[in-house]
Order: C-alpha cells, then sequence, then structure tokens
C-alpha cells in the first residue's frame, strides 16, 4: 500500500468509448477525492475498457462511504459498465482449504499475522485432520470434512453452509486435492487455487512425475481462479525455477513447495488488493 | 505498441493536488480526443504527480498537430507542471557510440531494422575504427574520433558539431569506453549508457574482472541516463543472470554480452516509446 | 572453455557399477592426460551411470591421438558402454536451417564469427529465398529449397544429398517452419530444433496466439534435439520471460524473438562443447 | 538427496596434478564403495585442485566408519590435501541468531521439521525477547542476551560458552543485526548471514532506504559466510527481484523478506549437504 490511509477503489471494465479516464476521474473529483492510483488498459480485441482507480477516503472526500456505490451505480449505467467498489479498511474474510500438505497454508498464516496481506482468516477447512494443529497454533477454526466419491456432494453443501456461516467472501486451495464440482462454484464462485505447474502445462494431478518423464528443464506453479474448466481458469500469477538432470521427483517436489506457496500468497496478495479484473477467462493484474 | 495509428503521447510531472487525472484526461477529452494509455504515479516523499497519456491523433482529434502543445503549455502553467509531447510517428534520430566491441552496436541496429525501434539512425560515431564495417554494411556513416588525454576536449567539441549536423535527439553509448565530460553533458544531455554490472556494484571499469575476484554468483548490466556523476545517473533498466564458480571471467565476459545488449536494447526501447520519465535522479517507466 | 589448448573429451554412459569413476579416470592417467573437467551422474531409475571427462591433449598425454578412439573401445566393451569422443580443435561443421524470420540465424552467425561458437558454418539451407542476402553478407552459400506437400519427400532427399556434399555434422533448424520427416530423422539425425513456447505447453503452430488467449503471464522458449514425435524429443534448455495483460500477440512475438534467439545459441554452445548426453528422450547436460 | 541410504562426502582440496581424479576415486573404489556424486573443478588462477565425492556406506564399502579418516589422511598427505568428511547420517547441530524480524527463523523451522534440512536446532539466540515464542512453539531453547556497546564483548563470551554446551556445529544469523566481532569469529568461525542486497552493492545497514534512494530495479539478497570483513566474506548463494516505481521503502522490505528467507534456506541446506568448498574467500558449489 502506498499510504496507510484508508482508501476506495472501484475496478471498472464497459465498452471503449471516448471520455472513459475523464469521466470516472470527474466522478472522483468532482467530489473532492485525492487519487492516489489510477490505471487503465484497453483491449483492442474485444474493444473493452478496463481500469482501477483508487483515492483516499479520508482527505476531504465529500461523498459519505455509504453513498458511492449508489452515486457510482447511476454513472456507470450510463456507460454500460461492469463494476466493483472495495474500501481499504474492510478486511475480507478469507478460508483457506487444504488437504495434508502444510506449507502453503503457512505461508498465508504467517503472512497474515505479519499483517502483509489485509484479510482475516477464521476457517480452515480440510478434508484431512492432519494439519488441525496449525488451526491451534494460529487460533482458527478447523472443520475436518473427509470427502469420497459417495459423500462429495452431502459434504460440498456442508462446506457451503460452513462459508456462509463464517461469512467467507475467498476461498483459497492451498493444495486442497480434491477437485471442486461445477454445482459448488455456481454458488460460490470467488475461489483461488494454486496449481504446481506452468499451466497450462501438466494440466491434472502429479504434474512434477510428468514433468520429470518430460525432461524439463525449468518447472512452475500458476495461480488462478477456479472455473468449471479444470486447470482452465483465469490465471493470476506464474513463475518458474531452473532445474537440472540432477533434480529427481522428490527434489522437484521439494523445490516446487517454494514457488507454490510464494506464486500463490502474491496472488492472494494481488487479489486482497482488488488488483485484479476479470474477463473472458483472462485477467488484468493492476500492478 | 498497441495499435499502429499515430498517437501523441504526454509525459507529465508536476505537485500533487486533487483532480489532476481528470483535468489531463479532460484536455484530451475536450478535444475528442480517445485515451488509449494512462498511467500515473504519486511519489509521495517528493508530492510529486506524475503520468503519461497517450491518444489517438487520427480518431476525430480536433486539435491540429501544431496547436497541441501551446494549448497544453496553457493548461500546464495553472499546475506547474514540467511537460513534454511526442508524435508517434516522428521518429526521433539516434547516434550510435562504440569503441570495439560490436555486440550492443549489432542488436541496436538489428532491431532497428526489423521495425522493432522507432528510430532513424543515421551516424555511429567510434574512438576506433574497428567497427566501421558494421557502418557500411547498414549504410549508416561511420565517423572516427580518436581521443587521448590531451585531444578530448577539442574531439568532444567535434563530436557535439557532428551531432548537431545530423540533428541528433539521443546518443547510446553502446560500450563506448571513453567517460563524457561534464562539459559535453551540459551541452548535450539526452545520453543512455550501457554499464557492464548491477549498479551501484561494480562501479568504473574491469566490472567482470572485479565480479570475479568478489566470487558472487550474479553478473548484472544497467542501462541508465549519463549524468556529471559517472554510473550514477538515473537507472532505466536492469537484468541479471547466474553464474558459477566454473565461470572464469572470460566466460563472465561472454555471458555479460548477453545481458548488456539485452538490457540496452529494452532501455532504448522504452526510451523511444517515450515511457520514461526522469525525475530526482531516478525514473519512471511506465511499461 | 577454460583453457584454450586442445582438449580431448568422452561422453559415456553405461550400466552403474562400482568403480566407474575410478576406472575412467585411470584411463586418462594410465595415459598421463591431466583432466580439467570431469562430472558425472547416476540416474538411480534406470541405473545409468553418465559422464563426461576433458582432459588436455598437449600437456604429455602419450596416446596419439588417432589411437585414442581404439583403445578407449576395448575399455569400453568391459563396461558395455555407449560413447563418444571429441577433439576441441575439430570443429564440427553446421548447417542452419530457417524460413523467413532472421533473428536466430543472425544470433548464431554473429556469434561464430565472434568467435563464441567453436563450429564452421558453410550452409544455409531455406524453404524461402528471402534471407539470401545474409548468406551473401556472412559468405556462406545458400540453398533455396521450396517445399510443398507434393515435393515435399524430392525435396528432403535434395538436403540429405547437399548435407552430405558439404559434410554437415549439425543442422539447427532456426526457425524453419516445415516438419522434418521420420524418414529424414533417421538418415540424418543430428538436428536441434528452437520451439516458441515452454514446452510440453503450446505444442504446434500459433505458440505466442495459443498463449495469448491462455492469459498466460511467462511466455517461454525451448531448444530440443529433434525426433520423430513433433515437439517431444530431448530438451536441452528453457527460459521464460514474464509477461502482462499490456502485451498483445504482436508484443508476445517481439519478446518470443529475444527468449528463441538466447535459447537457441546456448543449446547449440552447449552441443558443440560437448556437454549433452542423451539417453532415454532426456539430456543430462554438464555444464 | 539422490538416495536416502546413509553416504559418506568427501571435500578436498590441493595443488593441481596429473591423476588427482583417479587417485581419489580409486580410494573408494579399492575399498569397494559406490560413488553416487562425484564433482570437480579446477581454479587455473591458483592452480587448484577442488573435489566433492559421496559414496554410499552400506553398500560393501569395506572401510569401517571410523576409520575411514585416519585412512584418507595417509593418503591426503601424499597430494597435501586439505579436506573434510561428513556423514549423511550424523546430523550437524544448528543454532539460529535472531533480533525482532521472524521470517528467516520461521523458515528455516519449518523446513527443518519438514524434513527437508537434515540438522538439528536446539538453540536460538536473541538479542531481543520478542521471538521467544517461536522458540516455545518448536520447543527450541531461546536465549536472550541483549547487546549494547558496554557488555558486547562479556555477552559474545556468554554466546561462546552456550554454543558449547549446546555442542553447537552452525551458526545461522538470520536477520540478526549485530556485528560479530572479529575475536568472536576466530573462535566460532562457522557462520553463514543473510544480507539484505545483492552484495557488494548497499553494504552494512538500511540496503532497502539506499537501494530505493539510488533508484534499482532490482533488489537483491546475499547468503554469505561470516568473516571479519563486514559483508565480505564468501559468497553462497545470492538472488533478486524485480521492483518498480510504485515500490517505496515498506514494499521493498516486504518483497526482500522473501528474498532473504528464500536465499538463506538454499544457502544452510547447501552448507548441510556438504555441497561448499571455501578457499580464497569465495565458494565451489557442488550442485
Amino acid at each position: 500500500m502506498k499510504s496507510d490511509l484508508p482508501t476506495a477503489t472501484l475496478l471498472v471494465s464497459c465498452p471503449d468509448q471516448k471520455g472513459l479516464v475523464a469521466k470516472i476521474a470527474n466522478f472522483i473529483y468532482s467530489n473532492d477525492g485525492n487519487i492516489i492510483h489510477a490505471d487503465q488498459h484497453t483491449d483492442f480485441n474485444t474493444g473493452l475498457f478496463l481500469t482501477r482507480v483508487e483515492w483516499l477516503l479520508d482527505d476531504g472526500f465529500v461523498l459519505p462511504r455509504n453513498e458511492i456505490a449508489q452515486e457510482f451505480a447511476q454513472f456507470a449505467s450510463t456507460i454500460k459498465a461492469n463494476w466493483q467498489l472495495f474500501f481499504s479498511d474492510c478486511k475480507p474474510r478469507m478460508s483457506v482449504w487444504v488437504s495434508k500438505q502444510d506449507h502453503c497454508l503457512l505461508d498465508l498464516l504467517w503472512r497474515t499475522k505479519a499483517g502483509d496481506l489485509p484479510v482475516e482468516v477464521p476457517l480452515i477447512i480440510s478434508n484431512h485432520p492432519d494439519l488441525k494443529y496449525i488451526g491451534d497454533q494460529f487460533g482458527i477454526d478447523y472443520h475436518y470434512l473427509p470427502i469420497n466419491k459417495e459423500n462429495k456432494s452431502h459434504q460440498e453443501a456442508e462446506q457451503l453452509k460452513i462459508l456462509r456461516q463464517y461469512q467467507i467472501d475467498l476461498v483459497v486451495l492451498a493444495k486442497y486435492m480434491q477437485v471442486i464440482t461445477a454445482k459448488f462454484i455456481s454458488e460460490f464462485g470467488q475461489i483461488i487455487n494454486i496449481h504446481h505447474s506452468f499451466l497450462p502445462a501438466f494440466v491434472g494431478a502429479n504434474a512434477y512425475q510428468k514433468a520429470y518423464e518430460r525432461g524439463v528443464k525449468i518447472i512452475g506453479a500458476t495461480a488462478h481462479y477456479v472455473t468449471d474448466d479444470l486447470d482452465a481458469g483465469p490465471i493470476i500469477e506464474q513463475d518458474i525455477i531452473s532445474i537440472s538432470h540432477r533434480d529427481d521427483v522428490k527434489e522437484l517436489v521439494y523445490k516446487g513447495k517454494d514457488l507454490e506457496r510464494t506464486v500463490l500468497s502474491r496472488a492472494v496478495k494481488l487479489h486482497l488488493q482488488n488488483r485484479i479484473l476479470v474477463y473472458n477467462n483472462r485477467t488484468v493484474v493492476f500492478k
């Protein structure tokens, strides 16, 4: 964050036309707001204008917080915009989902504890009991919901119930080794996953084994939003590391763990800073 | 380039105040211009607002080209702005300066020939005759001006004369192994240099030898604008490559050549795309 | 190269057993040779021992050059080894194949001219006439062999004839946009290709278009030996570069060109330095 | 590790001469040992031969463990070698030293707990009490020894006493913000430090502030052995991350934390795997 003062952020996408930068900036300025970050992208293939604007809330901005959305909605309809409004001091609530591996979970919890991720984490969900002690250590509720073919549908309904109960805004799959069904996604769509390869290479399970067998010289990790289409959702962040013939599968897994937790945490941070705009199964990341 | 249509670009810096994004965008919009790139940065330490705005010239923009500067100047004075205006179809004229090494020169000329650098290169200057054949191959005038302690002042005067004669806008020191004097810089200030280290490490000569002696595990290259202060000008671009104990000085030089030419070409391209704003001995690079 | 004196290099692979390092080193030492590089890898999955040993030829080594192979063959049969012997001062002969893009060709020719690649390049083959002028500039024969469905078989026979005539040891596909048939490969197997993606992602044509459509945040390039199986041969070298939503397909192609030429040149250099051992469709790269 | 069986590793350096690879391999082979990793480097500048050899202990190797050193010593004297012998199943004992920042400490403890670092960590030393709770969580003794100008000499004596009491083999300065005196180093020399810059840039304190002021486009971290000469000891590992004008000092510190912990943990792992040979204030890292 460039400033520790509370800010409001708008993410806006709409058909491109002249005057959009001016009009949106005028909306802020006419209410005496001070923009501290404005970035814009035009996708010429789709004719879309996409922008992120962030301004100070307590520096003379005259619109009361609870009226901003309503006011902007009126303007937004004139430019046929999709838009989202965020306040930096309203921390979203995140649930981390894990199976047996702890590295991504611990990384996220550490960063949250260190104040580096603007989020609250009241809930861990897992299909295994193994990492409950981490929840205990950090004082976070840990719900153990074992999954098998027979109970999957029932357990997903349970998961949804718990998410609502905890008022969760964002689910992060931090090495949760279960496929989320389309039905679940249709009811709770805000999900970030970490995949253990540089997608679209090595979709699905056993990515490190496959990477070893193919004899690649780099391995990667990909953080993406989850959609119905397995490992094919909008990519947020990717990174890679060089490997050599000396690295067997076990070593790939070890090196991959560092990639996975770094890439996932970066993606989650970008999301929490409201820097990501999704359209057409792709992301604009306003860095 | 996002579009092949001619564009105008403004680089603006001024004291921060409310409404700047709106006012500058309004300047374009009120003349019926279509912004295709707008990016903005606020430096809270210095209280400076810095922005880059690019818009289409031939898409209904009503101000004639030759009146834009005058019009904008009037507005700019009201916000105490420093500003520069560029047209994408007015190619600047660049002179490449070399000594004996050819890799950076060749890289720049190739990219120019391939249409990847929007520039004209009518002039090579060197303190050695060795690379004249490259000038011949590309049809570029090659001025050989040997430099020693005694004649340096005289030769720099000569260089300045030639730059003016060729109407040069930008000098690129592509492994030109002579220090440019403060006097020269005061008369021709637009100079980009490539330094063979990740500055501020290994300032001055023999950077690879020093890197070897220090036993570093990475080597780098830095492209920067030239100022009076040797190797201390505003940094445009840096990159590095990993090395190991197997790399002797000769190998470092070999690997470094690839870095040098890549980093220099990237910096020159950013400059030619008018993406760089310099202030307080640092750069904002609007990517 | 660590030394400018002529060296001999052995690449050896055989079933693992005790004493291999000792026995191979003894072969050199018993003939009074000075090893300057010895590296070894054991693949526990396949039970294979793989090694590279390089020693000085003119520092008291008592075996005459033309007897080394015969002597080593006798020893090699006792350990059931596959092996190759190279002399650093016997430059292999390389043919570069291109279509219309020049960047990889130029990069290879430059490096060769600069003395950075220990190779002779007497022959360029292309299915287009466009780059003949580069052959002319560098004094290299340029054979233009247009290819279509009907004449492919005939032209490949012609290509083979020319390769033999020029006594070519290595073919480098430097953006040669034709698939090489299994028949050709069975007759000339030493072929390196540059693929414009981080394989196994985006196999086949239009990799940048596919990368754009998938919305990846990194693009890559892969140099590999060519086998019957398209884009599935042993990988020698890979590298990547970060991209953003601002990069359209045209920009990806531009950034990719730098990757392609760098990765291809690195792979070719490793091959020419006899650092690569291929087994089971994978490479050991002794760096 | 390539194998989970116990191994012995020799790190050897000596004046270069013919036959060294053979002689050292023969030492293993004559005792019926199976080498699983042998790597060698010749430094032509200093005329030094440096090697790492690792072999299986329980695969027929006939020398009893406690006789290997004695036997090798006899041979080593004939080649004037410095050497060290390690057994993979004898875990060294490591003490982590911290001040107030927890990220490097936590990273090391996690990896140790996950079984990724072959080491025991019985002791944390700090000049602040803040991180004691982490010691408690992991069941590690935490000694709080406040340091000021007056008591430094006394406290260092105390630290030495505690190190001996805990039989510590390796001290890791994981953001320990005190300079270690030459006197201490002369008594306990095995110390790894993490420095928050790509050395030799930004020696000393406030590296991120200095990096910001210089306007660099990359920041780095360096893990090195500690010597009398502040931040000038042999470098083990370095890495960097790209930054932009948007990153203020606070953001640099945040990004730097990830670099610091990754680079430090990699260096510590290499050390614990006995892959590092130090000579002439530089390292050979046998990867």
